[in-house]
């Protein structure tokens, strides 16, 4: 894997928790100095290591939300 | 990888495309014939083939669905 460096600019919050400690957040990451993007994604409990996720543009993610506001849930 | 099967239930809609054209995508999948959890996650073109994501329990997606309604966006 190419080398990568990011910087979380916000934790928004916390989505859910795994047996071993490992959380889904949703935060603002800037990728490689780049503007920073929302970021669904799984951390260790000590929030070093980062697991499997998807990244999303403002537009993705209201994209989202408008799609999530409209299920019945 | 272990082997896993996996259905599409429902497909909520598109978040975004990639110039490659891999999409991301709100779905419903029930993994090894396990209840239908949420998942955010990018799809090949053809539908055929799965890139990374993230799999939400209700809780978690209604979670998400209220964080994403406290943002300003």
């Amino acid at each position: 894997m190419a080398e990568f460096k990011y910087k979380v600019t916000q934790i928004h919050g916390r989505l859910s928790e795994s047996s071993k400690g490992w959380t889904k957040e949703l935060r603002s990451i800037s990728w490689n100095d780049k503007e920073a993007k929302y970021d669904i994604r799984e951390w260790s409990l000590d929030h070093e290591k980062m697991g499997k996720g998807v990244t999303l543009s403002k537009e993705g993610i209201v994209t989202l939300r408008d799609l999530l506001n409209g299920l019945e849930l």
